[in-house]
């Protein structure tokens, strides 16, 4: 038997237990041996509820018991998340996380102790929830250099743009729908400002690199300016508008990152990514490109994903699974001298397709939407450039990326 | 510096050679120490190319050098596939292989060989081609129960399927399109017969259900008899066909395997594998939806997934990686007790809507594409039930199941 304790009992804390209880058989005859959920962590008690038996208020129980062989951190936040997961490691614990400010923040650092003790420190559910992700690029894609990861990295967001497009919802009232659904926070802006994919994006590029990628150094761009209308114009285009987290290594070696809305075709593997699913498509030197999806959070896959590294944990009790992730610090490229194509609004009142020729070259007219507006699609150009030319453009409205 | 011998130089063979040489810095890092092609054995010589330095033609010059310590069967079929990777591991070295029918006849007996030495026999390769499942299946989704995996896994029949529907082929000049573009053998029985899918879907639900899945038991049909008049059909029913490859474990604990043409919509995580591409479809009882895409076939991708299990032996040379996969047979359901709903085609000669309602309940019609034709969909009902009512209806054309 194999003791480990639960850090956290909500909505993820008590989805490892219920897997751990629904599927104990399987898991045990996976992990060699049965899994005893020993300990739970929570500054709330639970009357009536079973767990009460393991519940505990101080994290020292857990860290002074030597027979707490791996602990699940399930709580969020990274205070005092990261002190408890960093006195675990040192005291010769494997630990398991889904938490990905603590993963994008401090994750370099708890890998290299849990290496120096011949332990391990997993996060597969840090992203995409469910899908098998991390262990993928750990282990799976090894024998590649990578050269692209692009996710959609955030339920929340694709769960709006989905009803906007499908059910012709504006911004508020998508964003309503999925509070009400319980997929948005009462303060949203994690999630739709994008930042959430930021941390998800630090997360796969330190990893696909094997370097530190801050977050703070990520542009990031959310989808609440994304209305109506631009939606009308992505179906008039045969496109669809989604909040890409991306991250390219570029024939110079160079790495660029960011998370933006992008307008993109059916050609693309993300294409029919929708709701609240997750995907994540990654391209390496070798393997050409691959893609993984499925739910990208919910409690009992995000439970999955947390109880399937408590198995590899158990089965690698004292041999650390290496993962290359440095501290060195990956120094991004400039966003500015990144190509793009652009697709942009501007009022019809005072331009034409003429004149924005003769700003962008060979455009791509775009049929008419709304009455008053011009739109049109740029050759590729640098996100230097765009910036430069809307503020020479009359009447710009808005541009939005464009993959296709 | 650990020495490895490829077995066959052939496409995966050369792959394997070039993507160490292309990306050996990388792995030599994720490996934790170089590899090195020390032997490569063919019957073939291969003048003026470099590989001569370390080609030998006799297998016991490999499997005599304790320095090996892993090898790369890579030759195809069983024999004499079979009879050096068992030698092989018998003597202590890991294998790694490509080859689907080496896995689906003995891949438990050679598992259990591996794992006795405390040594590792890996094949990732062997289904999807670079498409990471084989370690999905094994270590990330240990949590979960397997509730169902449906794949897309041979790209040559989605690359006939894809050309029929885009570019309006029959099946004949669509093979022969295939042909010359290098992605079907000149016997494309394997292939567009299901047989090459079978095989896969074998190791699959080997792999999910922990026992012997014999492909010899799976219900298998190619996609021989679809024709141009099925796939205008499927569009106006805004649908797909694809070569589907399922493995489901009903409620009673039953699992059925089955090879078929199936109609899909937009709806379906698989609808937009295209092409050659291959897709993976799984279902967890706690994870829920899961999907896996990429090349599922292709020197350098196929390469890829081999290195990556090199990698994975080069990390774990004295510790067995589990795998369940028991040698103990699992009987399959009587694929006739199975329901599905039909899209069905008939002479409109002698028949009626009225009668086919008559016959099989609350159907579905179809649009007429042809004039002299009745289609419909049938209500969900068993396959005996679909084989009976075939007999007893006038002027039947053909069938195919219906996943919508």
């Amino acid at each position: 038997m194999i003791d480990i304790a639960v850090l956290g009992y909500g909505t993820i804390g008590s989805g490892v237990v219920e897997v751990l209880d629904i599927n104990g058989d399987s898991i045990c005859k996976k992990a060699g041996d049965r899994i005893n959920v020993k300990y739970v962590l929570d500054k709330k008690d639970f009357p009536g509820n079973p767990i009460m038996e393991k519940l505990v208020h101080d994290v020292n129980i857990i860290l002074n018991d030597p027979e707490v062989r791996i602990v699940v951190e399930v709580m969020g936040g990274t205070d005092p998340a990261y002190t408890y997961v960093k006195e675990a490691l040192m005291r010769g614990k494997s630990v398991v996380t889904s938490n990905k400010e603590l993963v994008a923040k401090y994750g370099a650092e708890l890998i290299d102790i849990a290496k120096e003790r011949n332990i391990n420190f997993l996060f597969e559910a840090s992203v995409g929830g469910g899908i098998p992700i991390i262990r993928p690029l750990n282990q799976s894609l090894t024998a590649d250099e990578i050269v692209e990861i692009t996710g959609i990295l955030n339920g929340t967001t694709n769960y709006i743009l989905t009803k906007m497009a499908d059910d012709n919802m504006d911004f508020a009232t998508a964003l309503k729908d999925a509070q009400r659904m319980g997929y948005a926070e009462r303060d949203p802006s994690a999630d739709v400002e994008g930042y959430d994919s930021c941390r998800k994006i630090a997360i796969l590029s330190s990893l696909a690199y094997g370097m530190q990628v801050d977050y703070d150094d990520i542009y990031t761009e959310g989808i609440s300016n994304i209305t109506q209308t631009d939606i009308k114009y992505a179906k008039a285009l045969n496109a669809k508008i989604k909040l890409f987290a991306t991250s390219v290594r570029k024939e110079d070696d160079n790495v660029y990152a960011m998370v933006a809305p992008v307008m993109i075709r059916d050609d693309h593997p993300l294409y029919s990514v929708s709701d609240v699913f997750n995907g994540i498509y990654v391209r390496g030197n070798v393997i050409g490109d691959v893609m993984f999806y499925g739910r990208g959070a919910g409690k009992l896959p995000t439970a999955s994903a947390v109880v399937a590294d408590v198995v590899d944990c158990a089965k690698h009790l004292n041999k650390n699974i290496w993962t290359i992730w440095s501290s060195k610090k990956l120094e991004l490229a400039d966003i500015e001298k990144i190509k793009h194509r652009f697709f942009v609004r501007v009022l019809k009142k005072g331009n034409s397709f003429d004149n924005i020729r003769k700003m962008f070259g060979q455009i791509e007219e775009v049929p008419e939407i709304v009455e008053n507006e011009l739109a049109f699609i740029t050759p590729e150009i640098t996100e230097k450039e765009m910036k430069d030319k809307i503020e020479s453009l009359n009447g710009f409205i808005g541009r939005i990326r464009v993959r296709f």
